[in-house]
């Protein structure tokens, strides 16, 4: 029997399950692991004292096709980026697909199709997962949820610990525009260009700096809560102080002028291919260069550093001196 | 600024997702990995060859609060039993809570707590965590998606491609009785003595079969779908024929009565803490005999065996022979 959405059925574990994982998810994500078909799957480890990362995220955003992306890609980015940030190389994916009852399958083909291709990009492998089917109006249409393992790449020993004073804030390209995007679409504002998602995997450029010969001390991904809420976190957590300068802050204009109008600072909202390194005094240029020979990352910036003390300091334009608090309150729920 | 129920400021990574964290979360699960705070948390791998598994899975039962557990209680389970089945001692583990707008704290921390508890009775660590909040109607109440990493436990190889013709089946005990207890309380049928779900961690029986020197060659955990399906399933990917006998399989007579009141097939309904072992031929009463060491598995019972040729047949007690398919349909929706 075929079906044109996805139905109860889908989630039993029965014959329903088994021709809809053949028929959406095996064309575009089989390997000899989940060939396997066992309860878990079993990988070999290769190196004797090697550093693995491990992560997990969910992504429930609304709509799930947005311009530049989709749940299928935001599940791969964000899942890359997350292990990325501790300069592990993408490896094994395990996802679980959380799907409501009457979702198109033809949707969910599109989803479980982008979802392949950017973990292919990525050179990442799903090798466990799941599939469960929520009753109508529960589910959200679907929710991915992604845990990923990857391999730390040449013994980098990337941590909060390592950021010291003198160290320089790198920020891979312009802000909020993941944010920017959702809401735009949401509101049926029309911007000229179309604001897209900045919604991308970054472990490429990551590998690039690594092999360029940066040091990094520390790298984070700056999604929910946005750069602000990132750096207050990064200072708090590593005891030391942030300073900013905000007319390096790059930023599209179309999103300045969306921030304008709904009262939202760009600092505080989310990116979802972004990467902000924080990187040993005198890397930080030779970082910007090395990142800007990449579409994602074309305008990247050195956009701070640390300093004694702590807080997070943001150095307005106009030449004051604002500090910067976490993100407090509700934005805009289901963005990632 | 104190909530009663989740809102959704706690799902922006702000500072409501800081302190849920802090109040809700770290209370029971801090430890060293998560008090990193990094994007992904950074383990060593223990030996040289060493394998390991990887798998994920997802849960969304509803009522979260049942009769011999709770959504906590089955995360753990459900995935502790999946790294059991490949011999794989559990090890490290990553859970994304999907909480809707709503949810009362008070559950949220019941939930945690024994998810926390559960972890730590199974010798687990969760080292990667994510929150996300789903506006009201459309998060279901909660979803916990969890994946998890284990360790091959002493050089075990444990796969499908090990049954061959003369294997003995054994079930660990009692079938069915997750799924009756979730249909009991949810149709609100009392029964004597009150039925409760199976639900329960694993891998310590597994563990005392492996030390006790039972030739296993394969195991699966018959979740969605039932004994039935699980068998179905084994039958196909191994390529061979497996005949149970009926008189064999333990089960209660509650279950017996709720199943024949509403027609269903026990052989097809969900368990949530048992294991299907597959041994060489004699291991099965010395695996049954272990096992019946056990709470959980008291009723282990070699039910089977493995046969020449394909699909499984039921020897009825009745004296028939009837050949079992894989589950059909709908049941029950949100049972694990």
């Amino acid at each position: 029997m075929e079906f044109d959405s996805v139905v109860l059925a889908h989630g039993e574990g029965g014959l329903a399950t088994k021709r809809l994982i053949e028929k959406i998810f095996s064309p575009m994500l089989a390997n000899e692991f989940l060939d396997k078909n066992e309860d878990a799957a079993v990988f070999n480890v290769r190196s004797l004292k090697g550093r693995m990362a491990f992560t997990t995220d969910s992504f429930i955003v609304e709509p799930i096709f947005f311009p530049g992306g989709d749940i299928g890609k935001l599940a791969v980015s964000g899942t890359v980026n997350d292990l990325a940030a501790m300069g592990a190389q993408p490896g094994f994916f395990a996802a679980s697909f959380i799907i409501e009852e009457g979702f198109p399958i033809s949707d969910l083909s599109r989803v479980v199709k982008s979802f392949a291709e950017n973990l292919k990009n990525a050179g990442a492998m799903m090798i466990a997962a799941d599939t469960k089917v929520a009753p109508e109006g529960h589910g959200g249409e679907i929710f991915i949820s992604v845990a990923a393992i990857g391999e730390i790449y040449r013994q980098q020993n990337i941590s909060l610990d390592k950021i010291e004073v003198g160290d320089e804030v790198v920020i891979s390209g312009d802000i909020a525009r993941h944010f920017a995007a959702i809401l735009a679409v949401r509101e049926k504002i029309d911007t000229e260009p179309p604001l897209q998602s900045d919604c991308a995997p970054l472990w490429n450029i990551v590998k690039a700096a690594i092999d360029g010969g940066v040091e990094i001390h520390s790298m984070r991904d700056p999604t929910r809560g946005g750069l602000a809420t990132t750096l207050v976190e990064i200072s708090e957590k590593a005891k030391i102080g942030i300073e900013i300068d905000e007319e390096k802050i790059p930023i599209k204009p179309q999103v300045i002028s969306l921030c304008d109008i709904y009262g939202f600072d760009p600092l505080y909202l989310a990116n979802e291919g972004k990467m902000t390194f924080f990187v040993r005094r005198g890397d930080g240029e030779k970082l910007a260069g090395i990142l800007k020979n990449f579409e994602v990352s074309r305008d990247a910036a050195v956009i701070g550093r640390v300093v004694d003390g702590d807080g997070v300091i943001l150095n307005t334009r106009t030449g004051g001196r604002r500090k910067l608090i976490m993100l407090e309150g509700a934005q805009l729920p289901r963005i990632c």
